[in-house]
């Protein structure tokens, strides 16, 4: 049976450094494809800083081709004007797939971890080195690039009760 | 004297429901040229919100072609999740126009209050009336857009000290 390759964009957002890696998922087998990290200058004015994030994740769909996009859902912290900040980037990241027409998923910290540790309280090392072995072509540089593979890997194994479900709920709808 | 209009659009980012307004300011003249709000449907995913966020305001701003552009930068309120739900569609309004080659200034909601009325916790409708003497002609529908015309008209009366920080800013650095 031919089963064609989906290619997954997963994104980490954050204002000072967003993470993305791309993956592509045919049945159980996960390739890795690319991984890298956008940045934004803390010297320039919030718009600036948005529009880096925007440009850069723009480049990677331009470049790449993803058909779907995974985004990690920020871990809510207690300062509220760094939630607000985050939520700034966040906005930027599941804006950008969503104008060039991707479906965009959402996984919370935690389910990502689960999906790719086992354990929903994992440290970033342990991430990456699952990664190592989920992905052996993968090098990330950055932590946030390690994480946004994790978050394209989680929609792997996720997305096609996401499918499912996103379906369902139209169908109820109309 | 010859003098050009300065055309300002002030934006009141909100994820249901963001206001907008346009006005032109020239000298110490202040005329009101257009507002309303932009909606995002609640039932839709997070991605296609931002994206009739986006829609919206790349409208208005294709529409009335503003020199400039203003948001209030978001009151941060005690309950996480809405703090970054609000900073989602806020990273849209201030991309917007960045990604348009717009200036965009942010002014905390206490600064537009004491701008318009004078105090710094003033009414909504205390808002909404000094809004109808410093623009007669606005018939602003909703909150927001009433919200938006008050921060354009922040932003006229700060635009020049704004202006020259940001001058002096990028002298200081070289």
């Amino acid at each position: 049976m031919m089963r064609a390759a989906i290619r997954i964009l997963g994104i980490d957002p954050g204002l000072r450094r967003t993470g993305w890696g791309v993956i592509d998922v045919e049945g159980n087998r996960l390739a890795y494809v690319a991984c890298g990290s956008v940045s934004s200058d803390e010297r320039d004015a919030m718009g600036a800083r948005l529009v880096a994030i925007h440009d850069g994740l723009a480049r990677v769909i331009g470049d790449f081709s993803p058909a779907e996009a995974a985004v990690e859902s920020t871990f809510v912290n207690k300062d509220a004007s760094a939630t607000l900040k985050l939520g700034q980037a966040r906005g930027v990241a599941l804006l950008v797939p969503a104008l060039a027409g991707l479906s965009v998923a959402e996984y919370a910290p935690n389910l990502v971890k689960k999906t790719i540790v086992g354990a929903g309280h994992a440290e970033k090392d342990q991430i990456r080195m699952m990664i190592g072995m989920l992905l052996p072509k993968a090098t990330p540089q950055t932590h946030d690039a390690a994480d946004a593979l994790a978050i394209a890997v989680c929609h792997a194994h996720h997305r096609t009760s996401a499918v499912i479900r996103a379906t369902l709920a139209k169908a109820a709808e109309g």
